[in-house]
């Protein structure tokens, strides 16, 4: 594959200094027009060392207006980036549509050098390869433009870089380390640019000799990059307009919420004793989690009124408060909407040996912005596979994840609406969105049946709690947490 | 000071119960009121270990409404922490403007420790707490409200916790460790809560044996302190618009940039020369200081096309692009509209080691904001404290700090923007706001002469960069970078 990247090629001074100024304008237009769009610009900067990859960085910085442009070198890791799942560190380095983000260094650096390093197999660096095709595919249908680069040179020219580095006297520390490697690195490379080089995020290849026609290579194929994916923004705004979904969800018979008991109770002796069992139980198991450096995650979906502010309640009051957080999900701030919607809750993963309680989370987009219109049809459907990775992520990093999802009739929601109006201290939580929310009962059914099939994992399931007896349900949140990280912590 | 807190005070039950809806109720009220103003509230729960400041914690995340609210525990440093001054930690984690943060443990933990165990002495001590009591201060000026709570309990008392804890095996590593020293931490403290009494943020001092008494102590005075504040603000709005000030600043007759050389050049040899040379130096120095893990921050002002742009670019171009982020300050998110204006810049500290190059900075406060009247006369006169006492805590995080204002003559000015416009790849650069700040010149003068005067410390100095010779301003930039640099290295 690398031979086409060798032939030499070479640009002129003075073709170099004729093409400049219009390839320059023009960039500059384009992302000008650009900063009015929904699209992020993903820039890889990556290939082998020597290539002189700083200098395409510089370059780029140069070409285009620097407001608007955020550099990003994935290198030295922080213990907080260690802490957490591997894209955290991707993921909070994100840009914001309508802005450029150039990657010196990304997702692929480390699966390559551990590859070439001999840390992972086979097996795992596909597995990690396919991580990023399918991370790449994700942030496309987000509207994301990825291009990406590889600076390729010979072996030769790779050395003579070498010496010329060492009679500067200019401190490189990867070049000389890894052009040892130099026939590993190359094939490792290949592997990984042929398993990711798909339609959504191309590769390209640019011979990286000549300086000049390095540089004028990049700026030519970032402008047409950029100029196309604009005319397909615009082109696709008007396709969107027109086809916007008719077609309505039908409430099935039976759903997973009809095998929800939700007329079990609890009496209060056994509430007293039992609550107090489960979250002395906790306090010690979330203990025991941070001197493992376990994390954990917990997720409280439910009915408006369902209970779902004290079950969570019952948890933290079990916890040291150095140890939770708890994410009441309200509407995005500007900088979250300007991002991919699983952004906002990569941003507060706990660190490890702590815990994160999200109220209401990234199922928002199958429940609420499905029923309510604001995500198109495809747009939730592909949801449940985006989640179920995400989620897969957390898994592998050690996170435990529990996921609730208070259940309560409608009757039962009735009866609390009316009494919330009535208690002084619990009317500001009833609002008309919750009247109205009511009367969507059929669909959201529809809507948690679905997300229920689709994203109960081995690694994240769903409990089902039934809230109808509110001090039952307290017990069995506290429970099943506990179950979740026991059985988390034996694994150990 | 303390004997006041240790009078046995309980509430029973029944008072308890009795008194504790409506507190609730209003609470609510008053925290949705709140939501409509600029006032961030933060809450400092503090004191003895084993008086229960995570169960009073508990207790106000049940009593106000969650969202709205964000507890933090400053507890474990992550390295990002460490890596950054003392108060970075602090400052990521301040509430936005209309919420509630709850710091359990705060800016006053680590000085208390460091002082009882010995590490500090008895004038650094001091030190910190003045510097708290200014950091208070200056989040007040701000609008915040801060409710400083310590949790106070005899050492008979405390002992009596540490053996109930023991007993139910509940795993607190701090108390036992502290309780050894109680007497050194009462006085340590004592000092602490002395110093930082202050009308704008003022203790309340809690006896924590009963914990209903405690509870509801707590509950009042965060009740009547928020009542009091939103009184504040009702009245102070009014105030405001009123006394918008009139005066006009008076440009002076010779200011400091009289002083600088704007009809130096420099010719084609010796830039050539002189800037390769400063720029291999420049980039064995930041290396150097990666090494060190010494860190520099670079402040680039200065007239419209005076050129900064191309000073930064001199100096990126000659470093490792891993080493150095460029932050181009432009109109604020809303999450940064949200908290004090320097809480954007704080956001963008580098790492030790790295470098961080702001294009315009917090002296927009001294410069725009008061030109354009954005600033009230107070709040921008203020703001020199502000800034040197935020480039003093850079300094002593051992950040190398560079501050260049690039100046340029009036007709330069002109001469530059008219060329702007007839240039198809810098016409975007040139806008009606241009024009207009040209208008402004005399004031703007002034405002640079006041910011110069007021903020060139011997920590942060400004550098006064002639400009009119473009390529002349870009040698004396990547000079005095390197100057700076060597001089803070060699100090080492």
């Amino acid at each position: 594959m690398f031979e086409a990247a060798e032939l030499g090629r070479k640009i002129s001074k003075k073709d170099f200094d004729k093409e400049e100024p219009e390839l320059h304008t023009r960039l500059l237009a384009v992302q000008r027009a650009l900063r009015e769009t929904p699209i992020p610009v993903i820039i890889i900067v990556s290939g082998v060392e020597g290539a002189g990859k700083g200098q395409v960085v510089n370059r780029l910085n140069k070409w285009l207006d620097t407001r608007g442009i955020e550099t990003t070198a994935f290198w030295d890791e922080s213990d907080e980036e260690r802490e957490r799942p591997d894209y955290w560190r991707f993921w909070r380095r994100l840009p914001a549509r309508g802005s450029i983000g150039i990657m010196f260094g990304s997702w692929y650096t480390r699966p390559i050098i551990n590859y070439v390093y001999g840390r992972i197999d086979d097996s795992e660096y596909e597995r990690q390869l396919h991580r990023i095709s399918k991370f790449e595919h994700m942030l496309f249908e987000d509207n994301a433009l990825i291009v990406k680069f590889w600076f390729h040179m010979s072996k030769k020219d790779q050395r003579k870089q070498l010496e010329k580095e060492n009679k500067d006297k200019r401190y490189s520390p990867l070049l000389k380390k890894f052009s040892k490697r130099y026939q590993q690195f190359a094939a490792a490379s290949e592997h990984a640019i042929r398993l990711t080089d798909q339609g959504v995020s191309p590769w390209h290849l640019v011979e990286a000799v000549d300086r000049r026609y390095r540089d004028l290579t990049v700026g030519r194929i970032l402008l047409e990059s950029l100029e196309n994916k604009l005319k397909d923004y615009e082109a696709a705004k008007h396709r969107h307009r027109g086809a916007k979904t008719a077609k309505q969800p039908t409430a099935e018979t039976v759903t997973v919420l009809d095998h929800v008991d939700i007329e079990q109770t609890i009496s209060d002796k056994d509430y007293d004793r039992q609550l107090k069992k489960y979250q002395k139980e906790f306090y010690k198991l979330t203990w025991a989690a941070k001197q493992k450096q376990r994390s954990s995650i917990s997720v409280f979906e439910g009915w408006d009124a369902a209970g779902k502010g004290g079950g969570i309640r019952r948890m933290t009051a079990a916890m040291d408060a150095r140890l939770y957080k708890t994410i009441s999900v309200a509407a995005p701030t500007d900088e979250e909407r300007a991002h991919h919607y699983l952004w906002r809750f990569w941003r507060h993963l706990p660190r490890a040996g702590y815990v994160t309680i999200y109220d209401r989370s990234w199922y928002g987009r199958v429940l609420v912005e499905r029923v309510e219109k604001f995500a198109r049809e495809e747009e939730w459907k592909r949801a449940y596979q985006e989640i179920n990775d995400f989620e897969e992520q957390l898994h592998e990093a050690g996170i435990v994840i529990s996921k609730f999802w208070v259940h309560i009739s409608n009757e039962e929601q009735l009866r609390r609406f009316k009494e919330r109006e009535k208690t002084p201290w619990k009317a500001h939580k009833i609002t008309d969105e919750d009247w109205r929310n009511r009367e969507k009962w059929d669909d959201y059914t529809l809507a948690v049946n679905d997300m229920v099939t689709h994203t109960s994992t081995s690694y994240a399931p769903w409990s089902l709690i039934p809230g109808d007896d509110k001090r039952l349900a307290r017990v069995e949140i506290v429970k099943a947490a506990c179950r979740r990280l026991e059985e988390a912590l034996s694994k150990d």
